[in-house]
C-alpha cells in the first residue's frame, strides 16, 4: 500500500520514492520506502525493495506521477461556477465550465475560454483574453488588452500588463511615454508568484509557448522570450531584450536591455548579462564568496588590478 | 492616414515612427512608415517618407504624442463613480469626480482628492491621503497614515507603508521595533508593479516629486529619495539611505543602508553601493560575464588576488 | 511632556530619543530632545537633558518602548468581528475574538486561532491554519493546506504556499512536477511585503520560530530556515537549501539550492552563496563599486586574471 510520494531520504513505510542517478544509489540500501522508481541501471540495487518501477526517464515518469497524485488526492480547491461575490462585466464572454472565485473582477469585453479557472481576487482587465484550461491562482492581475494562452498556470500576486518603464528626460524631469502595447503569452506557460510582465511601449511583450517563470521575476517592456525558456526566482530582464528558446536563466540573474540571447544560452544564477550572446553555452559572472576578511583584501586589490597588470608587463620587459 | 505608433524597425503603412539619433538613420532608408518624427539633422534623409515631423527633441515630442494617443484611443478603463461593491468608510472624505473600482476598500478618515481614480481591489488605509488626479491601477495597497501626492500613478501590487525591517537582538531572538513613521510621496511620482516602500521607524520615508520607480523595487524605512530620481526594476535601497535628486539607479542594483548619494549620481545596473558617494558621476561594480569555463578560472584566481599582488611586489624588489 | 519618539538627530522639544553607542555621544550635546535613553557609560554626558532613562541595553529598551507607544497611540486599524463583505466558508473554524477585514476570503476547513486578525483582502486557502494572535496585514495570501504559527505578522502582498518551481525536462519542453508539500511557519515569525514562500515538492518548506523575513524575499520549495534567522529585502533562497539558526542574510543576497548553512552564518548584502558553509562567520562576495572608468579597466583585466597569474609564475621562475 502506497500512501504518499516521498524524497528517498525521508521515505518511510508507505512511501513511493525515486532515484534517478547512480550517485544517489546508496540511498537505495538504507531507504524505508515501500516502492521505488529506478532506471534499468539501478534495478539490481533495488532488488530488496518490495515495489519497483523500472523506467528509462525516472524524473519524467515521476513528474507525471505527481500530476496523477495531485488529481487524485489534492485537487485545487476551486469555486465551481461563478461565485456570487465576483464582479463580472455583462459584456465579458465566458466559455463553458468556467470557474470564477470569490471577489474576482472580470472587465468589459474580457474573454475567458472553456474551463478557465480564476481564483479568488483575480482581476481581469477589459478586453483581456484567457485561453482554455488556464488557471489563475488567487489574486492574479491581468490588465487591459493582454492575453494568456491555453493551459497556463499563473500564481498569486503576478501582474501581467503593467506599464513598462519609459520616460523621456526633459528639463530635469521625466515625461511619461504611454505604454501602448500589450502582453501576449503563449500556451502552457507558468508564471510565478508576484512576478511582473510589463506591456510593450508600442509593440507587444511576448512570452513564447512553454515558458516557465519562477517567482518575483521582472520582465520589462518589449521583451521577447522564446519557447520553453525557464527563469528562476528574482531574475530581471530589462526592456527590449530578446531571449532565445530553450534558454535557462538562474535565480537572481539580470539581463540588460536591448540585448539578444541565442537559443540554448544558459545563464548561471546571479550573473549579469551585459552583452548579446550569439553562441549557445553556459555563461557566468559572480564574485566568489569568501570569508569576509579574505574578501576584503581581494576586493581592495581588485581596484588596482589594471595597475597590477601594468606592473607585470613592466617586469616582463627585458 | 496614421493608424498606429510603431518602432521604426517594425513600422508599416499607416505607422508613425521616430528616429532620434543619427546612428539609427539607416532605418529611415528601409522603413515602411507612413510618417516619421526626426531631428533637423535627419530631415534630408527622411525626404522620401510621405509624412515628416521635424523637431529638436524627438524623444520628448514622441512622449507627448503617446500621451495624446492614449487619451484618444486607449483610455484607462475606470469605474465611473464609486462601484457599488467597493467598501468606503463613511468617514472617508472624497473630492469631486472620484472613481473607485470594484471591491476597493477605503478606510476611516482617508482623504481622496479631486479626480482620484482607484482601480479594482485598491486598499487605502485609515488616515491615508491621495492627492488630486492620482491614479491607482488595480490592487494597490496604501497603508494607514501614508500620503501620495498629486498626479501620481501607482501600478498593481505596489505596497506603500508596510512596516520597515527593524528588530533589536535580545538573548538570541529579535524584538520588534514598531514602525511609527509614515511614507510621504510627492507629486508626479510613478511607482511600479509589486514595488514596496516601507514606512519610517520614527520619522517618515520620503519620496520626492517626480521620482519614477520601476517594478519590484524595495525602498527601506527612513529612506529619502530626491526629486526626479529614477530607479529601474528590482533595485533594493536599504534603510536610512539618502539618495539625491536627478539620480538614476540601474536595474537590480543594491544601495546599502545609512549611505548618502549626492545629486546626479548614476549607478549602473546590478552594482552594489557600499559607501556614500559625494561626487556626481557614473559608478559601476559588476563581475564581467564570461563563458563558464573562463569564469571559473578567473574567479578561482580572484581568491588569490591579494597574494598575487604580494608576489608582484616581491618580483619588483631589486 | 513627551509627545513623540524621535531619532536623536531630528529630536525637538517633546521628543524622547535614544543613544546606544559612544560613537553617537556627540549628538547628546546638541540635541533638543526633552528626554533620552542612554547606557550607563553615557549618563554623565546626558546630564543637561531634562529627562534621562539609563538602561544597560538601550536598543532593546527602545524596541519595547515603540511597542508600548504603538499600542497607545497608533493601534492597527482592524475590522472588529467579521466584516459583512468577507466571504468565510461555513466549514471554517474560527477561534474567539477573530477579526476579518473587508472582502477577505477564508476557505473551506480553514482554522483561525483566537485573536487572529486578517486585514482587508486576505485570502486564506482551504485547510490552511493560522495560530492565535497572528496578524495578516491587508492583502496577504495563504494558500491551501499551509500553516502559520502564533503571534506572527505577515505584511501586504506576501504569498505563502505558491507552487515551487519544479519541472522535468522532456523532449525540449518542461513537464510540471506538482508540488504536493506545504509551507509550515513557526511562531513569532514576521514576513515582509510581497515576499514569497513556496510550498514543498513532496515534504514541506519550513520556517522556524522567530524568523524575520523582509520584503520581496523569495524562499524556494523545500527550504528549511532555522530559528531566529533574519533575511533583509530582496534575498533569494533557492530550492532545498537548509539555513541554520541565528543566521543573517543581507539584502539582495542569493543562496543557491541544495546548500547547507551552519548556525550563526552571516552573509553580507548582495553576496552569492555558491557552496555550503559549515563554519559560523561572516561571508562576503561583492564586486567593489568604483567610478565607471576605473571599473571598466579593472573588469576588463579581470577576464585575463588567470593568464596574469601564469605570467607571474613564469616571472618567478629563476
Amino acid at each position: 500500500m502506497i500512501d504518499r510520494l516521498s524524497p528517498i531520504e525521508s521515505a518511510a513505510a508507505g512511501s513511493l520514492a525515486f532515484v534517478s542517478h547512480a550517485r544517489f544509489a546508496k540511498s537505495l540500501s538504507v531507504t524505508n520506502a515501500s516502492a521505488v522508481i529506478v532506471p534499468p541501471a539501478l534495478a539490481a540495487q533495488a532488488q530488496h525493495i518490495a515495489g519497483r518501477i523500472v523506467v528509462d526517464d525516472v524524473y519524467h515518469y515521476f513528474a507525471h506521477l505527481t500530476q496523477y497524485w495531485k488529481r487524485l488526492f489534492a485537487p485545487v480547491s476551486v469555486a465551481s461556477g461563478i461565485h456570487p461575490s465576483a464582479v463580472v462585466a455583462p459584456t465579458a464572454r465566458l466559455g463553458q465550465h468556467v470557474s470564477i472565485g470569490p471577489l474576482a473582477v472580470v472587465g468589459d469585453n474580457a474573454v475567458l475560454g472553456d474551463h478557465v479557472c480564476l481564483g479568488a481576487h483575480a482581476v481581469v482587465g477589459s478586453h483581456a483574453e484567457i485561453g482554455a484550461y488556464t488557471q489563475f491562482h488567487p489574486r492574479v492581475t491581468l490588465l487591459d488588452g493582454c492575453t494568456v494562452g491555453q493551459r497556463c498556470i499563473v500564481h498569486s500576486g503576478a501582474v501581467i500588463g503593467a506599464d513598462g518603464f519609459g520616460f523621456a528626460p526633459h528639463e530635469g524631469a521625466w515625461v511619461k511615454i504611454e505604454q501602448l502595447g500589450h502582453v501576449v503569452i503563449g500556451d502552457d506557460v507558468e508564471i510565478g508568484a508576484n512576478t511582473c510582465i510589463d506591456r510593450g511601449a508600442l509593440d507587444d511583450t511576448v512570452i513564447g509557448n512553454g515558458v516557465k517563470l519562477d517567482n518575483l521575476v521582472q520582465i520589462g517592456h518589449n521583451v521577447k522570450v522564446g519557447e520553453h525558456t525557464a527563469m528562476a526566482g528574482c531574475v530581471g530582464v530589462a526592456g527590449s531584450a530578446v531571449i532565445g528558446s530553450h534558454c535557462t536563466v538562474g535565480g537572481g540573474a539580470v539581463v540588460l536591455g536591448h540585448l539578444t540571447l541565442a537559443d540554448h544560452v544558459h545563464i548561471s544564477a546571479a550573473s549579469v548579462v551585459t552583452r548579446s550572446l550569439s553562441k549557445p553555452g553556459q555563461y557566468s559572472g559572480v564574485f566568489p564568496l569568501d570569508d569576509n576578511a579574505s574578501w576584503e583584501k581581494n576586493a581592495a586589490t581588485l581596484k588596482q588590478l589594471h595597475a597590477l597588470r601594468d606592473r607585470i608587463k613592466k617586469l616582463e620587459q627585458p
